[in-house]
Parts: structure tokens; sequence; C-alpha cells
């Protein structure tokens, strides 16, 4: 089929009609399908179900040190967990490391929450100044965008190329604008568009030149082992090191953790910083809390035992979400293919596809998709504010559904992609 | 024997010839003891060991409304969660709960810091004020003080009485400052002193009337459930109905956990409210969490089953450190009485047992304790900013050694008492 912006009136009158007759079938089919979460399926979580028998009444409940895990102590992490969560971030040396709870968001939050009260390493408090800015490469991860919202920090949306985002603007902002204190990254099988960042962008990020002293890089390492694949996977620098090299050891704060690699909600988080940022996030810790679940530790340590069992157990994650990202791009390939009127990508890695429709398209899609039972990640929802300056990027979340429901799902939305596609370019043609 | 303070010079001077050559007879066992953490030892933890065995990979992970607890979901806690929180704080309603993660210190901290960030439903961000302040009873917990120090809100000792804080003084500061935005309370068997609010006492902070509408009192319940005795327990009246009675639902935060149940480090926690200070919390929760450990409440839940099952597990403890206790009331009541040299607390429940010198001798004590081998909390930590205005306050934790430890430790601890009043009260009559 010839791309639709050169179809005629007439053609894509018809098309339309053809289109309509097909989306009012589908919606007679009552779907009830949801590809706006990533999240897994009990079928995948039933996989680590070895987790809760790596710790019972009988067992050695102390550290390869001698700690007792069931009491107060080891407020930085236990020393076996620390070294698996240095081992998922790339190999960051295991003093870097501090392991947490249960959710790497929560440390974020409480790290921008810290500076807002407390600055960074004697800083001035971000709450006692005028204005905060963060750049925020996008499309992006939501959450990100609502702690920094949250704290009235204004966002400053950076475009991403295929390389990571925009370093030449990155540059520009954060040695420039002394106001810009800190910048959103997934690295690594980027939330959505599963972009890992080039050497050269990591490199270029440790060489950055802030004009703010207390600007920090929050390096979400998310997807670190999340690869789709055993013999395609993405590798990225070790962020920390980089920094190091280049001479700004404390201008970067990562973060990981194992909520989809055990479970989420209770698995084990991580930070990984400067010798300096670690002290400064002990210091507050020690007031904070009596420490974090160290039995947790123990029971992700005991069954996953080291790097290589976790990335054992990444690979069987993968032979069973593969053929769902599988069945959407084949579906995407087939039914798009050539029309012009959407781009996607063909991630390596992490838990989206991100879809980029024709401008001023995104938002009827999502409710098109609505109308007819597919539930998709509410359009905008991937930019800061919510918006979208193109209305146009859409995150699919291939992992809840099955393999089958997957297709049948994008089969729904390649439809509603053309009919939205349809009405606009006959809206523009009524236009001119 | 009689009082020290009726003893001539030469008496006192014998006196202290003879405790002199007592404590090198000590120092000289190299003792290793420590009276100065709340903690349980091994073979008490050792009682809770079953609960490592409550899940295994063939259980069923559902909630019993049907939430799979491996999964996102289910922000506020799982329901039968909720229920064993709310009954272990007096039986607050379910819908007044969220339950945290593993420590109720983090939740503190956590109200606190979004009060600086935030306000209290509305009201200004404390960190935009010039002043903001806490009534502290004291003695006191030393990490309650460790949050609002660090925050910079300035803390106001309030006497405690056997009743509970003096609550003359509370109403004064609390009606007449609108900068007084808080109070800590350990309103239970309280740290240090084991002291429980009467009826009348909590009567009077329901009906408190604040000057500033975003006052709250900081409802530390921690030791809701941890009687010694069967048969001689505390019971204090629920402070959130009362709040509602008194027409001021919204002016307090309870807090409780199972730290001292199950796990130091590895049990549940639980904030409880009005409905409006809920949902804010829960407004906060969903940018700052993708939640807590569902799978740690199911399993405390399936171990516990509800508030008779722990009553019944907290009556092991009691039968378990109530010697600790005795063993130490013994030593000081059978070295110490009579002397007018201390008094000292006889808690129903609860982690301590609060010893007061004689004026000024606190720090003296303790650091002659250490000089022997037996640690104690430092002299002070009870108090705002580490500082006992009379420098009497010493805090006893019997719970971690054993009861014959705990023997050894209280006589050396007496034997310094008695040799550090004996030099104060020889000092005063050279000064006089």
């Amino acid at each position: 089929m010839k791309p639709y912006k050169e179809m005629s009136r007439e053609e894509l009158l018809s098309l339309k009609a053809e289109l309509d007759k097909q989306f009012e079938d589908v919606k007679g089919k009552g779907l009830a399908l949801d590809m706006s979460r990533g999240k897994p399926t009990p079928a995948q979580l039933d996989m680590t179900m070895g987790l809760m028998d790596a710790l019972n009444s009988e067992s050695d409940m102390k550290t390869e040190n001698g700690v007792d895990t069931r009491n107060y102590g080891l407020m930085d992490g236990i020393p076996e967990a620390k070294r698996l969560m240095a081992d998922i971030m790339g190999g960051v040396p295991v003093e870097n490391v501090i392991v947490y709870g249960n959710a790497s968001l929560a440390i974020m939050y409480d790290t921008v929450s810290r500076s807002m009260t407390h600055g960074v390493l004697g800083s001035t408090p971000w709450c006692r100044l005028d204005k905060v800015r963060f750049l925020c490469p996008a499309p992006g991860y939501d959450r990100h965008f609502a702690i920094t919202q949250l704290f009235g920090i204004e966002m400053i949306t950076i475009p991403m190329t295929p390389e990571g985002p925009d370093m030449d603007l990155v540059e520009k902002y954060v040695s420039e604008d002394p106001a810009v204190k800190g910048i959103w990254c997934v690295p690594k099988y980027s939330n959505p568009q599963g972009i890992s960042y080039s050497d050269e962008t990591v490199r270029r990020f440790a060489a950055l030149k802030p004009a703010a002293e207390d600007f920090r890089i929050y390096w979400d390492n998310a997807y670190a082992i999340h690869h789709l694949y055993d013999d395609k996977q993405a590798q990225i620098l070790e962020i920390l090191s980089e920094c190091e090299k280049a001479g700004h050891p404390d201008m970067v704060y990562e973060f990981a953790s194992t909520s989809k690699v055990s479970f989420p909600g209770a698995g084990i988080a991580a930070f990984a910083s400067s010798k300096a940022n670690i002290a400064e996030a002990k210091r507050f810790m020690t007031i904070q809390t009596i420490g974090h679940d160290k039995i947790n530790q123990l029971r992700h340590v005991r069954y996953f035992k080291n790097i290589e069992g976790i990335q054992a157990h990444m690979r069987k994650h993968a032979a069973f979400i593969r053929p769902k990202f599988e069945a959407v791009l084949a579906v995407l390939d087939k039914e798009l293919g050539g029309l012009e009127i959407g781009e996607w990508t063909r991630p390596l890695g992490g838990y989206f596809i991100s879809f980029d429709a024709m401008e001023g398209c995104a938002k009827a899609i999502v409710a098109k998709c609505k109308e007819a039972g597919v539930t998709m990640t509410g359009a905008g929802a991937t930019f800061p504010y919510g918006k979208d300056p193109k209305d146009s990027n859409i995150r699919i979340a291939p992992t809840y559904p099955t393999a089958e429901e997957m297709a049948e799902a994008a089969d729904l939305f390649v439809l509603c992609v053309k009919l939205v596609s349809v009405e606009q370019l006959l809206a523009k043609q009524k236009g001119l």
C-alpha cells in the first residue's frame, strides 16, 4: 500500500469507510486488554517463587561477615547484597553502594527531597532558591517527571536521539544555567524508547562542566540487565568511573533495583555514587531510619547467589517476554510498514516499545483504542507535565498480556492509528 | 544504710575509699557488657523464626481480596495487614491506616520532611517560615529529637510527670504559639520511663486548641502491645477517636511497627490518622514510591494471623525479657534503696528503665561504667540536643544482655552511682 499522504481525497474517504467498518467490528468483540503497564504477568512472577524458599526457620540468618540480619545494624546494606547490586550496575565499587528498601523510586524522591531541604554537600537548600530546573530527556519516565513537578522544579524537555539525549542542548543548559540542578536519565533500554546511551554520550555526560556546584546526573539504571536477546545486547559505559576519570566524581547518582528481576514492590533497591555523596546519604539515613530490610537482602542473595545467577534468571524472563514484543512488532511492521503514518522503536531490552504517530494524533489514537477496549498509557505521559508538544508519542507496554492478546491488542492499535491518521489527513486537505 | 547526704565528711571519705577499692576490683574483671541498646537478643529473635516459614514457593500469594502481593498495586497496604496494624494501635478504623515499609521512624521523618517542603493540608511549607517549634516531652526518644534537629526545628523541652507530659505547659505553648507545629509523644510505656499517659492526659491532648492550623500530635505508639506482665498492663485511650470526639480529627498522626514484635528492620510499620491526613499521605505516596513490600505484609499476617496471635507472641517475649528487667530492679532496690542518691521507674512494659541520679552526676556515672566495661546510653541522649539540663537522667536498656549479665552490669552501675554521688557530695561539702 502506498503512503497515506500520497492518497487522493477519494482514496482516503474510501479507506476511512473501510476502516470505520473494521473498527465497529472489533468494537463489537468487547475486548478488555491493557498495554499501559510495564508490569510482569503472574506466570513471569512464578519463575521467581524459589525466592520464597531461600530462607526458612532453619536458615542461618547471618551475613557473610557474621551480622544477624534479624536485628538492628548494617544501615547501608549487607555486604553480599551490596556486591550483587554493584555488579548489576555494571561493576561499580562495592564501597560506593548503599542497599535500600524495596523501591529505587523512593531513593530518587528522597534524594530530591533532601536537596530541597538541605542542599547537596553543603550547597544552598533548593527550597531557598528562586528557581530550580531539571533537564528531562523525553519521551521519558512519567514517575521521574512527577517527582520534580511535585517539588515545583521547572522541567525542560530535551529531545532524545538514537544515541541518548541531545547532548549539545544538555551541555548548553548545564554549563550556562546555574538553576539547572539535575537531569533524569534512563541510560540503558530507556523508558519508553529502549534507547541505550552511546559511549560518546556517556563520556559527554561525564565531561559536563556544570554552572551549578550541586548539579547531579540522576542515572536511573532501571533496566541494566533486562536484555531481550542473548546475542544482541546493549552495553553502556560505567558512569561512576567515567565521571571520576573526567574529574567530576560527585556529579552522578546512580539508582537500580530488582523490581523487574524478583518481585515489583518486594525487591531490593540500591544507590551508587562517589565517596562524598555516599557519606552524605548515610549521614541522613542514620536519622531517617533504623535501617532497611536486611532479611530481604539476604533472601535475594541466597537465591540469586551472584551476578551470573541473576543473568541466568533474566534469560528466562527474556525468553518469556520476547515473544510479546515480537508479536507487537510483527503487527506494526506488517500493517503500518510503508504507510508513513508512524515510527516505532525495536528495543533490545527493557519493558517498552515507543511509537510516534503523525503529529497531533496520539491522544486521538489512545482514545480510539480505549473506545474499543484496549487501554494504552495516556498520550503525553512520557513528557514533562504530561504534555507532548507534538501529541505524537505513545508508549506500548507489551509485558502484561499474553503474546496472543498482544497480537489482538496490536491489531486494534494499528487500526486506530490508520483511522486517526486518515481522519487527520482528510481534515488537513479540507483546511487547504 | 542511711541517706548519703546525711553522712559526715568522714563517713563519706571512708565510704569512698571502700567504693574505690570495689571499683578497681570490678575493673579488673574486664567486663564487656552493653545496657545501651533497646534491642532483642538472638534468642528472643529465634522465637519469631516461624515467620520465615509463613510463605514458601507453594504459597498462595494473593491477599484476601485477591490481589497478587508479588506485583505492583495496593499502595496503602494489603487489607489484612491494615487490620492487624489497626488492632495493634488499639482498634483504630482500618480505613484510617496505611501500612508502610519496615520502619515507623522513616514514616515520621517523611512526615516532617513533607511538612517542610509542602506544608500540612495546604498550610505554608515550614521551610518558608522563620521559626518552627516542636514540643519534646523529656526524657524521651533520642531519634525523635534527631529528626527535628536535622530540619532546624527548635525543640522545647516539656517535663514528664507520672501521668505523661506536663499538660499545663503543653496547653500553654500549643494554644499561644503558632510556631509550635508538633509534639513528640510515646504514649504507652514511654521511652525511657515506661510511663503510660493517663486518660485525663489523652483527653487534654484531644482537646488542645492549637494556635497553628498545622499543629500535629506525633503519637508514636511504639510499645502498644509490649507488656511485661500478664496481670498488670497499661491501657491508654485511643487517640484518633478522642480527637474526633473533641472536634479535632486531623490533629494527630499515629505511628506503630512490628520492629519489636517480629524483627527489627524486617517488620512492617503503619501510620494512622484522619481521612484528610490519610488522603494527603496517599497523594504523596503515589509519587514517592511504587508501593511498599506487600509480601512481607502477607508474611506477617499469615504468621501472626490476628491481634490474638500477636498478643500470644508478645507474652512469650514478656516471659523472656521480664527477668532481665527484674534483675536490674532487684539490684537497684537492694543497693540504692534508702540512699536518696537516685530514683528509678518500674515499667510495666516497653524496653527501658529510666534512672535519675542526683543532679550533675549522670555523665560521670556513664563514664565510670564505661571505664569498667559497661556501656550505657550516653547521658543526655534522652533530651533535646543531647543536653539534659540537670545532667541526671540515664536510660537503662535491659533487653540485650542475659539476666545474669544484667545483674552483673547492674552491680557495676549501682557501684558507679554510689561512687559518683559520694564524690559529688564531698565536692559540695568542700564548696560550702
